[in-house]
């Protein structure tokens, strides 16, 4: 239950020995969703044991390269590794003629399974995505060029039903389903019992951000209100705060900013820029004198959500 | 003096763990070349501390994703890390075009260097470049788009002047050019003494090719014919040797035959499929029976030649 993050890439736009382009992977009940897919993505699977063929939907926040360039690479090796089964990707509407562009360039081999294209919609926040058990929502970024950010919600779950109730008075499989999505129960004798005295309420559903790249506008934090987690950008310090608006990045000073401001549980900032090589303490503590529960995150990590 | 080869990546169109995709650098004389840019050759430049700033020509030898897909975000890294430098490519045509719409997704950021691009010629044995020092010419391998091989050779050095003939006649400076060009030097008494006396050979000009990918073809030989060291691609064993010819790849057998028919020095194996995860000693040994001085190469070696 809730999600998986890895982080396979956490650096801004020049990788470094440590942290290699903006690539992460979600799971959520077996099925993984990929965000963002810079160059060297596929490795990083490779390095961290992420089951490739597991990933269904890929999600583009933008298409400066350092976000979508391992992209091609990596459909080629699930082609190559005999993947049948479709896959979505979600992504700013001129990558779709590139892609094609750059598989046509091998000769016509192109790809072995059916890949889908949904254009993200300029200026619109919308959901791209959505299950039974989790919906995907863009939002608006502010940066150089076209950029979305991406919020995974899991659905409210069904309220568990006691163990005592289910003895005593060993239900049908209708009313079961009935009391699970909050109906109260009527015995044979009609006598009502009401649903929260035979049920216990779900966990609540987890909820996860990415806002890579922005820079710092507080209207952000509305549809981000008390989530999870939030991922944020985290290009600049304190002492590089006069590029930040000038770049469309943001200081790791204003992600915490923005957290604070959403009431969002946690914050992971990443996209480091190669300033701060293996050392990126600065960022998260100038985060942390604004909103604590901030990490640094590095290539590998894991974070349950 | 000679070249130096670091082996960037080795593996075929599917990358390991042990293995990145094609890419190595060729040093001589303080300049880097790039031979193919497979997804991550900047990554593993890093890791091999190539002194990427000093690569001023790229060779790509065909568009099959696993050659190219890292050159894109080489590039950007390479602008912004602020090279003014100008950069040469080398490569098949429709390149050219995929990568111009490439830098214009990112909104017209563009390179902030020169790039030249030149387009190899189908089908042609060509010189495609020629500095005081060296020359880099083509070769049309057989695989299943148009591509290249390319041959390194480094120009006739000039001749060694002994020292005790500079301290006994102290010539001046267009005499020791002469001299060290094959002159004979004739002294004040007008008696001559020939170049040989005075003089030693140089080094043998060190020379290398890059075969990758292509099938076996046996005139292949002629234009490697004794060249030091070949490197080849070995995608197959003996065991797969019927889908070698079919899908356009050699076993390495294959490349030690045509490294015994060309006469050459050393053969280096490359582009090792994925099957062969970290051993690839089989590959090795069958090679071997055919052309014992045969090595398998892993990323990050060094050889010299």
């Amino acid at each position: 239950m809730g999600f998986k993050v890895t982080i396979l890439g956490s650096s801004a736009a020049v990788p470094t020995i440590h942290r290699s382009l903006s690539s992460q992977v979600l799971e959520h009940e077996q099925t993984l969703y990929l965000i963002d897919c810079g160059e060297g993505a596929q490795l990083q699977m490779l390095k961290y044991a992420v089951r490739l063929h597991k990933i269904d939907h890929i999600f583009i926040s933008h298409l400066h390269g350092d976000h979508y360039l391992g992209l091609q690479g990596f459909l080629n090796t699930l082609s190559m590794e005999n993947r049948k089964k479709e896959l979505t990707l979600y992504a700013p509407k001129p990558l779709h003629e590139f892609l094609e562009a750059g598989l046509a360039l091998s000769g016509g081999a192109g790809l072995d399974f059916p890949l889908h294209f949904v254009a993200l919609e300029d200026g619109k926040a919308t959901t791209i995505f959505e299950n039974s058990r989790l919906t995907v929502e863009t939002v608006p970024l502010f940066h150089r060029v076209p950029t979305w950010g991406f919020i995974f919600r899991e659905k409210e779950k069904e309220r568990n039903i006691k163990h005592d109730f289910i003895e005593t008075y060993q239900p049908d499989f209708l009313t079961i389903k009935a009391i699970k999505q909050g109906a109260d129960f009527v015995d044979k004798q009609g006598n009502t019992i009401p649903n929260t005295a035979i049920t216990t309420a779900p966990k609540p559903p987890a909820s996860y951000a990415y806002f890579s790249d922005t820079c710092f506008d507080e209207t952000l934090a509305t549809p981000i209100s008390g989530i999870d987690v939030l991922y944020h950008e985290a290009t600049f310090s304190d002492a590089e705060a006069h590029l930040a608006g000038e770049r469309y990045h943001a200081t790791s000073r204003q992600a915490a900013t923005l957290a604070q401001k959403a009431n969002v549980k946690r914050l992971l900032l990443g996209h480091i820029s190669s300033r701060f090589l293996n050392d990126a303490s600065a960022l998260e503590q100038q985060a942390q004198e604004v909103f604590p529960n901030t990490t640094v995150v590095s290539d590998g990590d894991e974070y349950w959500v």
